[in-house]
């Protein structure tokens, strides 16, 4: 038996064709297909050029798939949800079954492997999603970079920024963010920053990008960054803290809780304020990694809805057949 | 003798024709022209249009102008002051002096009327900014909204939305912030509001007209909607502190401090925390308003680099004769 899993995010979208024990037979990569800021046209031709390649690269595996679970950035209500349903399910013969979900549950799943707890995303953006046992889910922020995203690295980026241009304007001490900012940007002094950040394609992303700084600077000691950090960890550990209490009565379950995007490559200097915030919440997790490549989630969501048991050999033949072709 | 006095800011410019005795002979608004936001050709034209109707309205007096002062919005740095001088000079004859220099000179003299101080503005945006008696100056903030308004409408309004998102997720105490928000967009619940601002066409705007719940809301002794205020107010009294300290050394002397902008109409409601601020920064000052139009600061502005005296009849003449025809 074969299914189709699908991690779709605002600036790529992967498809994985796999076997119920884990074999990888066909993988594609194509561009974003979020429906809030991609727009439907433009994501129904990339999703239509996902599933022709991997019909190309595996035809006859392609006819035996059986469910397809698509887990799309920006696939929280019905309406978007039906939406993408309408694109995909021409794609396929009509006897596939096809679910749409939020791709925060692919997310979650490539870390718990179909069991229930919390996911921490936190890349540009931040948001926090999870699953009981009972199959009820919450969320906690993501709200966009203008008011919700605390704990992102868009919010870090924010905070270097203002605390470089305080600095300067005799408000707080001198940090060393001022110095590796100018650096950075290759100018003589702060205020030439400016035209750049707010004249950039992107803003929010090249904010983000600036987490790197902070990290630096917190090495070199930095006070303001070191601040900046325990600030930002400690609102993704009241984050987490508040979705478990929110699904969870906990007795002595460990709660898993994942943490995904490219915030958590630094998780050695986040860790402290993070799990102290926990803590002292009273709550106790298991903080976990992801285990599989992120449309592994989307895999092991449609295995699930086949009722098929996610054995212990299933993440081996996974992880050794996902190669890049 | 004649000066033309010119307030440029991002929305709308205007132009004064006064004698110096502060009666206003003719008076002209046109559109945006800080160069920075609205581009070199269109500000062009916009100025164009203005010394245009300057012109018509008063003809005889326009041939007795002797110097213009004008105050433009972005015209913080040597390379956009050439550049607007380029475009004002050949719309007068050569003997004509044209000073172009930033427009929160403008808004400061509108409140000292020539004299020395520090003038905070804040609506949508925030800066400080200051001259002393050797005519040193210096800024604090105004580093745009994404990193540097502390203090401003944008900024309160986004705290707003911030503790809104924040108490529906169970991070902190309810607020009636919630309530307003959602009767204010007249939606169903919070999440309903996110595309409306995200799509606005313009979000810093919108997010800024939300201030006058802020203060709805602590009328109705809302606690977070205090914190906010109190917050935001500390910023500017922060600020007003640091350029205090850094443009004059305080003997005996109360540094006059005038405030400008679309949020100090409820001053009542902020003048607690920047006051206390301030004070505990062991600053005194002044706190004064605007005493004329905001045109009449550049008016002041041309008549003091001619050397003449602003009397004490001037401002009764200069509010008498400025009327809107």
């Amino acid at each position: 038996m074969y299914v189709l899993g699908i991690d779709g995010g605002g600036t790529k979208t992967t498809g994985i064709i796999a076997t119920s024990k884990g074999e990888v037979v066909a993988k594609a990569t194509v561009g974003g297909t979020n429906i809030n800021s991609t727009g439907k046209i433009a994501v129904q031709s990339e999703l239509q050029k996902l599933i022709r390649e991997l019909k190309e690269l595996a035809p006859q595996n392609f006819l035996l798939v059986k469910r397809v679970f698509a887990g799309m950035a920006g696939a929280g209500n019905i309406t978007n949800q039906d939406a993408l349903k309408a694109i995909l399910q021409p794609l396929f013969s009509s006897e596939v079954s096809i679910t749409i979900d939020h791709d925060a549950i692919t997310a979650l799943y490539s870390g718990t492997i179909g069991k229930p707890g919390v996911v921490q995303i936190a890349g540009t953006g931040a948001i926090t999603y999870g699953v009981n046992e009972a199959s009820d889910r919450a969320r906690v922020g993501g709200w966009g970079h203008l008011f919700g995203d605390q704990g992102s690295g868009y919010a870090i980026g924010r905070d270097a920024l203002e605390a470089a241009f305080k600095a300067r304007d005799g408000l707080i001490e001198q940090t060393v963010l001022s110095d590796l900012l100018i650096q950075h940007f290759n100018k003589e002094e702060l205020p030439d920053i400016i035209p750049i950040i707010y004249q950039a394609e992107n803003p929010k992303k090249l904010i983000s990008s600036l987490t790197v700084l902070v990290m630096k600077a917190v090495e070199r000691n930095d006070l303001m960054a070191k601040h900046i950090i325990d600030q930002n960890g400690a609102e993704l550990g009241m984050a987490i803290s508040a979705l478990v209490k929110q699904l969870f009565s906990q007795g002595n379950d460990v709660i898993r809780v994942v943490l995904v995007g490219g915030l958590f490559n630094r998780y050695d200097v986040l860790k402290e304020s993070i799990e102290r915030t926990i803590k002292n919440e009273g709550i106790h997790v298991d903080i976990i990694f992801p285990k599989i490549f992120p449309a592994g989630g989307a895999v092991v969501a449609a295995l699930l809805e086949e009722n098929i048991e996610i054995d212990e050999y299933f993440l081996e033949t996974f992880n050794r057949t996902n190669y890049d072709n």
